[in-house]
């Protein structure tokens, strides 16, 4: 049974990957060149194709049973999305000794498997907001999910952050009615930046070790990405045919040293990959693709 | 005697930075409207006059006697240096209790003085090497002096590299014949970026804890300090007039981003000073002022 349900959330995570990018290609053919004429990028868009993900396949060690499986990493560079990843990953082995002291269910036996999709969005406008979601599935002795989404506005707009929180509220309420309340209070706290005394963006919500009953988890989970599936397109479509300022342009590029400030000095995941070994082409796709710090 | 070295070694630093700051403003100004115009970012500078910097005094919190003194940033955003900070600072107080026992002499007792200058330049040109010098003096149960400069060139000239070193070299072998080998050593060592397999830069050198004899010690630290101020401006001064591709431009964009990943993940003081409420815009003047993950 625990082989079927590693299977199936491998799946999800796969097919969610699949429609995502699917999404975000289509976003790409809706800007029109009546549109991209009106942006302040026009002369750079020109001849510039829709965007297309590509992906790229990767293994860990090669007979190290410590180190076992892969991922796919789909990057697009854009006209609307300046560069977005979406990775997906199923891999399993043991935990470095210091790291399965830390994990649960890993203390006695480190071996583990752990299988996500991970995604974050830099966008070309400044009036559309990045975006970051991740969901995972982790097997120790103990089983359970984590993840969630977060919404970082360049130039924040209320209708923006009122659809997100709803959208995420709404797929958390169908599981649990204390969810949104706890996760969207998990998600401020771990998104911030105590040395600015800055939070990164507006939030969203944010869980982890989610073990409550496996079926209910994983539809919460389901849902999660669903939410995020049908929510983030809305918001990047609201504002692609709006134009921008240079301000609003160089304001992005400053809040997105914020973002990366973040990954590098706090976001767990970042910092575990990097110091034991993870593929770091996929760990560091989150970076922004121009940033500033005037 | 103890008020007498820490009042010189806080009057070097400070002379240090006002020598460097003239050096470099003039440097501005040799850089003539013809060869302005030849640069690739002509239309940019054209109305930009020759940099200045610009000083800001800060303090520690007042009326804590565990967070005394203050310091000076000198930040410079000119037609040669994209992007300049020289800080000095002097600071006392107590070190928080798990730092303290990290720290030589402070495990009894946690007061410490601590006084230096730093500087990190991002350049225009991406044939001029970004560079990092900082020396500093601490006094705890123990007295002792660090620091050390390294050259991180965007696009590597034999010429630059081996100038910077046998500067540095020649410091060295003034005071000791083993410095310049363990000092280069550990430079290498320390501006190294595990997950990338990267060297940072070129090096240079590197030194802590040196605590032999005060006025040699100090005596050598100025040399440091001396030789930074005689081989940078030299190196800058070769590519003045030099003009560059969008490519090269495009690979130091990349480049530093490799800084910021240091500076961010691993840079012990960086993350000492964010972590322990240092001066968070002091601190991070050392980023690039626009940096790229395509």
């Amino acid at each position: 049974m625990e082989e079927d349900r590693k299977a199936r959330a491998s799946a999800w995570f796969e097919e969610l990957r699949g429609q995502i990018c699917a999404v975000f290609e289509a976003i790409e053919d809706e800007l029109t060149p009546a549109m991209a004429a009106k942006l302040p990028i026009a002369a750079a868009l020109e001849g510039l194709a829709p965007g297309r993900f590509e992906r790229k396949a990767w293994a860990r060690e090669d007979g190290d049973p410590a180190k076992g499986g892969g991922g796919t990493m789909a990057v697009m560079r854009g006209r609307v999305f300046e560069k977005v990843g979406v990775n997906v990953s199923a891999v399993w082995g043991e935990f470095p000794p210091d790291f399965a002291q830390k994990m649960p269910g890993a203390a006695q036996d480190p071996r583990f498997w752990a299988s996500g999709v991970s995604l974050v969005a830099h966008m070309r406008s400044p009036l559309i907001p990045a975006v970051h979601m991740n969901t995972r599935h982790i097997v120790t002795a103990k089983s359970w999910f984590g993840g969630g989404a977060d919404l970082t506005p360049m130039v924040p707009f209320k209708a923006d952050t009122r659809d997100f929180h709803a959208a995420l509220k709404a797929a958390c309420d169908k599981h649990d009615p204390d969810y949104h309340a706890r996760f969207k209070k998990w998600c401020d706290e771990y998104f911030y930046l105590p040395h600015r005394a800055e939070a990164r963006g507006v939030g969203g919500i944010f869980y982890d070790n989610l073990e409550t009953d496996w079926d209910a988890d994983f539809a919460f989970t389901q849902d999660v990405g669903r939410a995020f599936l049908e929510v983030y397109p809305k918001i990047v479509r609201r504002h692609l045919a709006e134009t921008w300022t240079p301000e609003q342009r160089a304001r992005q590029l400053v809040k997105r040293g914020r973002y990366v400030e973040f990954n590098l000095l706090y976001d767990r995941g970042t910092l575990f990959g990097l110091k034991t070994g993870g593929n770091v082409e996929a760990i560091l796709m989150s970076l922004p693709p121009a940033v500033a710090w005037p």
